[in-house]
């Protein structure tokens, strides 16, 4: 494996990469691995000639109130997880090199943000999509691969493909759980041991809401209810949003129909979870 | 030459023509093509082993009292011209095959729009922006080629691809003049005859300006007065701007020194000209 710092040499190598034909996997992540960034190289491994995996924690995604500083970060862990996946470049670069001085031009995301996450969190899906148009020019990749627990994430870069016309390929990956059933996360560890045991309750209140409307519940409001209900009642976390949308436009329904999301944010003492259930009905 | 009229089939061609290694040369152009096209197309001829114009008037570029439905268009023409400069794609989209619905991300431009033209065209290099972004990833350039003319429209690409990361290179191409010095702009028909007769009047007074910088006059002001005097006496256009900037950066410099830009615009009774001096002094 491969590690390059600077956006220079990693241009000039997929450069030649891609000249060879070779297809080219891309796992962007924000590092501190765990199983469900592992499962999306897996996935990138199977289906491409070569893996890139990058490790940048964005300055520009995190607002002034959030976790930008104290977001874990542990490169030699994650050097020696993805040697053992058999990715072959590592790109890591500083921020420095990526934001060598004030951005003359950004991307700016118009849909798809002022619901669930983006709602509380201004300009965040801005620098996501700033990093990644940036990203995708530096690694060119053939596809491109993201978890589905940040769906509405997996939906903004859906847009920002169709809609610059990048020719990269989106490839949403399912969420990894624990055994029971918590969603893998970076930020798990941040959990108290009392709040680790409540926080599996979240998963099981959204397959809770899947039998619902597998026996014919078609409200919205029922459905969040019932979720929140299980969520207040049986944790000590406070809902932030428990909400349910078209997928991938993020548009409201008055009756269960088509895709849609089911999605949930709950804080803990030092850590927001979220989790989210993609279902489709007739 | 290849008329393309569809983004899928022209990045199909691209993908393959570059999976060769050949190098690609690539003109945007909003069409009625003239000399000034003319030669960015040569230069990307020299240059590269394919050549691709694009002839798209972008509507996201132009503002709701500027002149998008009267802008001149002759396809019939510009493809016969672009035939005879052995062109090897013409890329011809229709707005529905680049904007199919509201996009739901865009780029905007931070810096170097709050003067000349910029000023009073608010968003018009954000469509522009977003229009090479997407025009970018269609044709997946090695060489973009732009014309002097439009020196601010330049100084923002650069921003956009150093940015941006774009694996394109930039090269600016000096401005194609009449031989009485006017600038070779699609707009020019527009000039009233006696309006033609004057403008050649707004390069000469760039080249007076150029005199007097060389002759040691180092005071911004007392340029763009000498520049303006000549302009107000002997011709009926209206001054929009006469300015100074530094360049690329466009910031106002309290005395000529290194890089800069004397740029203006003037008014006539159905078009709006542009033209500029770059200069570098020590």
């Amino acid at each position: 494996m491969k590690v390059i710092t600077t956006i220079k040499e990693m241009q000039a190598e997929m450069g030649l990469q891609r000249q060879t034909g070779k297809t080219v996997g891309f796992v962007p992540t924000m590092g501190y691995l765990h199983e469900g960034h592992l499962s999306l190289i897996k996935h990138a491994r199977k289906e491409n000639d070569l893996v890139v995996l990058s490790i940048f924690v964005n300055p520009i995604q995190f607002g002034p109130n959030e976790d930008y500083a104290t977001y874990p970060r542990d490169f030699e862990r994650d050097r020696a997880l993805a040697e053992g996946e058999n990715v072959d470049y590592l790109f890591y670069p500083s921020v420095e090199e990526m934001y060598p001085h004030n951005l003359s031009v950004k991307a700016v995301v118009l849909e798809r943000t002022s619901v669930l996450c983006g709602r509380s969190r201004p300009g965040h899906f801005d620098g996501v999509a700033t990093v990644i148009t940036k990203l995708f020019h530096i690694v060119m990749p053939t596809r491109a691969y993201f978890g589905k627990k940040d769906a509405q994430q997996v939906a903004v870069i859906e847009g920002l493909i169709a809609d610059f016309n990048f020719p990269v390929e989106l490839v949403a990956v399912d969420i990894v759980r624990e055994e029971d059933g918590l969603a893998k996360s970076s930020r798990n560890v941040r959990l108290l041991p009392e709040e680790r045991q409540q926080a599996p309750l979240l998963y099981k209140s959204l397959t809770t809401a899947k039998s619902l409307i597998e026996q014919g519940e078609k409200d919205p409001a029922t459905i969040v209810n019932a979720v929140k209900e299980m969520i207040i009642s049986r944790t000590n976390g406070t809902i932030d949003y428990v909400e349910i949308y078209s997928y991938p436009e993020l548009e409201p329904l008055e009756t269960l129909t088509g895709r849609f999301i089911l999605a949930l944010a709950v804080k803990f003492s030092h850590v927001r979870l979220i989790d989210n259930l993609i279902m489709e009905i007739d």
